[in-house]
């Protein structure tokens, strides 16, 4: 499989788990991909009205991961119409499960894109803790702060 | 165009004037169509951790609509999922505005399908009612029990 293709079986991985975790799921197509990047996060999970905005990295070993100024733009302009909470989710290769950064957590780069280290990936939430802000969204906050 | 093209079209329309009065819009792709009808709404839009989930009907004159069990099944799933609100927006295409009417006024057939009367139509919700759901849903519970 080429990258576009790896990336686009991530997603739909990621919308089958969250589906079943109880989540309301819709994943952005795979056709028309350029069209759809102008106004879609990749996956939208949504739970007792708790929205989550998620766009999907996916990378081979552990390290830092860049993400698009203009995919987090298309984040933060979603998030904010809903209300609801961003995030990159990433998948490493070599036998982690998935880890969630909220977009407040990206760091600026000098080209104005965005970029999240490998420690700030690895401490990010876990799949459990998403599944827990569906519940509540009172702990991100307190995972932020801290 | 035929029948299925007026359908996205109509879909089109509706997600942009959503867009415009600031609902954060997913519609579901027209490519694919089969696949996206299991688990997908036509279009979802949220705006305040209020989320509508809307299935679009386009009418060339005024009578009832019918709806297909299936389509109001996905629904009533994707609602209870999200704590969203589940609308059949219905265009019909002599002149008339669209009008939002909640899964909860739809009639079942003798087939197990449902049908919204031109009556229930004609007194659904304006789209001024939708955008004001945006930043209240007690409205929609006066609405209801009227």
């Amino acid at each position: 499989m080429n990258k576009r293709r790896i990336g686009f079986s991530r997603e739909r991985e990621l919308a089958r788990i969250l589906w079943k975790k109880g989540f309301a799921v819709i994943r952005a197509p795979a056709s028309g991909a350029k069209a759809r990047k102008l106004s879609y996060p990749d996956i939208v999970a949504i739970k007792n009205r708790v929205v989550l905005a998620i766009e999907v990295k996916t990378k081979e070993k552990p390290g830092t991961v860049y993400i698009d100024k203009r995919q987090v733009k298309k984040l933060l302009e979603f998030t904010r119409r809903s209300g609801g909470l961003g995030f990159i989710a990433v998948k490493i290769m070599d036998g982690r499960g998935w880890r969630f950064i909220p977009i407040e957590k990206l760091e600026v780069t000098r080209g104005g894109n965005y970029r999240v280290s490998i420690d700030t990936i690895d401490s990010g939430l876990l799949l459990k803790d998403i599944v827990r802000l569906g519940e509540s969204i009172t702990s991100l906050d307190k995972w932020l702060s801290s």
